[in-house]
Order: C-alpha cells, then structure tokens, then sequence
C-alpha cells in the first residue's frame, strides 16, 4: 500500500501522467467536437470556444484515474471522459448566462454569451448534450460492449437532469438571500457538482472488467465524498481567492447573497470539513491498493486545491 | 393495398386509433416526468407545464405508425416514443424564449418563461434532454435489447445536435432579414424540424424486427419528403391560419422577417411543393401493404393540416 517512490518523485510521475491524460482529452475533444468549417459555422465556433478554453479537465482525470483503480482498459474510457466534460461545459455556459448567474468571465476570457450573443450560447450549450449522448454511442472503441454503453448513458444522463446537477442550479438560485441548514447547503452541493463528479469516478465501473458490488460501493462512498469536498472548497476560494487565479470574479457568491459553505459556517468549519471529508475519502480506496494511487493524489488536489 | 373498408369506416378507425395513441403517450410522459412533489419542486412543475401541456404528439404517433408498418411489438415504442416528445418540448421552450424568438403564446398557453421565469425556464428544458435519455436507457421492456437501446439514443442525439434541430435553429435565426435560395431554406427545414421527425420514423428500425436495408432506406426517403412537407404546411399556417386554431400569434415569422417558403417562393409553390412531396412519400410506403396504412394517413394529417 505504501508507495516505493520518494514523494518528490511520485509528485514529478503524477504530474507528468496528469499532462499526458489532459493532452489526450484536448486531442478526443478536438476530434469529436465539429469543425467552425462545418455549418452553421457560428453555433459551432461557440461550441468549441465554450469547450476548448482550458479547463482543468478535473472531471475526464477522474474518470481515468478511477480507471487505473479498477483496470479499466483506457481506451474504453475516452468516451465517458469527453461525453461527461462536454456536460460539464453545457451547465457552465448556461449557468453564467445573464437570466441566471450572469457571469462575464470564466477561466480568465469572456463567457461565452459575452463572446457571441445570449441566443448563440443558449444553442451552442444545447448541442453539447446530444453531442455527449453521441460520443458514448459512436465511439468505436466501446461498439463491441453495447451493455456498458448503455450503463454509461444512463449514468451520465442521471447525473446532469433534474435530480443532478440540473436540479442543482434551479436549488442553488432558489437560495439567493436565503439562510439554508447544513444539510440543505449539502443537499445542493451534492446534486449541483456532486452527480457529475460521481459520474466520472463511476463511469470506468460500468466497462468491463466490472468491480464487485463493494468495490462499486466503495468508490461510490468515495465519489460522495470528494464531490462534498470540491464545492466546500469552491467556496473557501470564493472568498479568499484572487480573480486571477480563479479565472472568475473573487467574492462573486458572496455578491450575490448566494448560499455558502463559509458564509454559513465560518472559515474554519468549513476547513475542517474538507479534511474530514479527504480523510474519509481516502479510506474507501484501501481496497484497491497501489492501482488507485493517481485517485489518492486527485483527491488532494481536489480538497487542497488554490484555483 | 387498397383498404377494404370504405373512407369513412376507415377514418373512424383512424381516429380511435390515435386518440388511443395519444392517450397512452401522456399516461407515459405523466409517468417519467418528476412529480411536482419531489424537489426542486419549480423545476418539476416547470418541466410538467412544459411537456403536458396538450401538444398534438405527432412525433410519438409517427412512431407507433412507423412501428405499424415494421410489426414492431408496440411496448418497444413506448421508451422511444416518449423520448423524442421530450426532446421536442425542450427544443420548444428555449426557441421560446427572449433571446430567441421571443414568444409568449404556445398551445394557446403562456410558454414556460412567461408561466415561470426565464431561468427556470432554461434550466426545465435543460433537464428534460437527460431525461429523454434516461428513459431509453432504462425503460424495463427495451432492456433485453441494449443494441436497440445503443442505436435509439444515437439516432435521436444526432437529430437533435449541432447538425439536426438545434443547428437548424441557430441557421433560422441567423436567416432573420436574408434572403434565402430554395436549396438553402430547405436545407435548414431539413435540420430545425426534419431530422427528430426522420428519427421518430426510424426508431422503430432501430428495434426487433430490425428491416432490411431496402426497408430502412424506404423509411428514410419517406421521413425526409414527410418532414419538408410538414415544415412549409407550417409556413403556409403561419400565413393563412388564425391565432386561435393554430395556439400561437399568426404572421409571426413574418413579423420577424423569417425565412419562410411562401414568402419566398408564393403560396401556389408552396402548396405544389406539399403536394409533390407527399406524393413522392406515399410511394415509399407501397412495400409495407396494408401495415403502413396508419403512417399513410398521418402522412395526410401532416401534409393537409389545418393547425
């Protein structure tokens, strides 16, 4: 269970196999993603600004990291990686549209309704949905495994509908200017970013070879737990952060009088919280030994996180 | 090929059979829709307004005839069926709404942003795309056939991507004050409209009995004249027809100097042009006999309609 390697060498080999998995997902995104020479050229133009800005990739180094636990062969896990970041990428630009968040920037460059126009972003975000569903119905490499596909559709589209992370958001504006109990606040965290994040750590479960029902359990546990931990964290930033380190306005929450983990809590509690969280995440990943060491470090980086 | 029945008994027939039809498809909808009493409760009830809000369902019906005219066992169809009216009623509220065209008359209702808000609005929409998903991919009768399941949700993602519906949108809103050619205008009826009706028709194909190729091939050809003719009878609506009968303000592309085929080409080639395509459609059918009989009269509802 104790890795070999000193921990200066392990962090240089996870921060180089953390570069090739994000190159590897900017490479699937550019391919799936159509061509701004294909019409309409526009829609698809915003599409690609709205998906190929830069993001972490947090959530496609999830699903291969989680792969690595389990054994999962990772060119099976291409598609679920790229089908749920461009689910990701839709809530983000419809989130920061002006009838909900109405957020100016995000990841350092103007949204993506500020780019073009709030019908363009409306649209744009509306394609990356079917185009999700196709990458995990066309991609050839899961053709021959018609059972996981389907597995993985139904987990992706569980996770970002009304009772995920669609229904997050209609929560979290619902709570503007309202005083929520912990467990409400959690509630929401857990539909809001939580699904999607649990959809990646589960979405290798449901290709072959298959985990036994504890290993689903447990990494399901774990999922729990570092989804809770990754919005606290959102919002310990929100309120210290610099904007340009966050990519986004410092203390936007806040602004809008917005439910949050510190606000509620206190800066400390809300701290503590997240360790306690790291640490019964960590727990869950016993079972898989060594395999789920590049798992061990996202987590850190999840609950450690400055940006 | 020639019904027995005389034109009358047979159109009686007709009209039990779709009334049969719609029920069962809003007994459906009712069931894998949210109830308003689970929370986010808005969002439920939003999704609810949207969906049961007394649409003609004519793309569920077109399924169950398409099924007709395969011998498709018709609990088979319920999932698809089902599937591609949410995905329409999404496409709806969000042409709806103010950055896009702007209504606030659907079905001789208030749409969902003017009922709601504009948020909630966006955000019902949003969901009911995952869960069109949702329910291929877990209604119990399509479970023994995930191959059919795989090939449902490919077929209904692509006709509501960036090259189907939605890029057919975002080409109508780019067209607002151009003069389109022929080819052009029909190019963006083929994508905004033609290709969930093309799926409707071909989701039976994707289930047991699958057809042959010549069979599949007929249906297509069939879906493509179906879907041209159903969106310039729409046009023709929008000249001729009155508020009342057809639930939503009359002229009102015109108003915002759409592009639509009678402005363009005059109301006589508009009507040719119907009459051409459902021609050429009904031939496709002759190979399906008396089963596609069904298909052959919706075929006339959409190409002679009056709302």
């Amino acid at each position: 269970m104790i890795n070999a390697l000193t921990r200066t060498d392990d962090l240089m080999d996870f921060a180089e196999k953390l570069d090739a998995y994000q190159q590897r997902v900017e490479e699937v995104l550019d391919r799936w993603l159509p061509s701004d020479e294909i019409p309409p050229h526009k829609l698809h133009e915003a599409m690609r600004y709205s998906v190929l800005g830069g993001g972490k990739r947090l959530r496609p180094l999830l699903v291969y990291a989680a792969g690595e636990a389990l054994g999962t062969p990772s060119e099976l896990l291409d598609a679920p990686a790229i089908a749920i970041e461009l689910m990701h990428a839709f809530s983000l630009v419809h989130d920061d549209l002006p009838a909900m968040d109405d957020d100016d920037l995000r990841r350092g460059r103007p949204t993506t309704h500020v780019a073009y126009d709030e019908a363009t972003a409306i649209l744009a975000a509306d394609a990356l949905q079917p185009l999700a569903f196709q990458v995990l119905t066309a991609d050839p490499a899961l053709l021959e495994h018609p059972a996981s596909q389907v597995a993985l559709v139904r987990l992706i589209a569980e996770a970002c509908g009304s009772e995920g992370m669609t229904g997050g958001q209609a929560i979290d504006l619902a709570s503007e200017g309202q005083r929520l109990e912990a467990a409400e606040l959690e509630h929401m965290f857990r539909l809001k970013t939580g699904r999607l994040l649990r959809a990646s750590i589960l979405a290798p479960a449901c290709c072959p070879p298959e985990p036994d029902q504890r290993g689903w359990q447990a990494l399901d546990r774990f999922a729990d737990r570092i989804g809770l931990a990754f919005q606290i964290r959102d919002d310990i930033l929100d309120v210290e952060g610099e904007t340009a380190v966050i990519g986004k306005q410092q203390g936007a929450d806040i602004a809008r009088n917005k439910a949050t983990y510190p606000a509620l809590f206190g800066m400390d509690t809300a701290r503590a919280r997240v360790d306690e969280l790291l640490h019964g995440a960590m727990q869950e990943l016993e079972r898989f030994g060594q395999n789920a060491d590049t798992l061990r470090q996202l987590a850190r980086v999840i609950a450690e996180r400055d940006h």
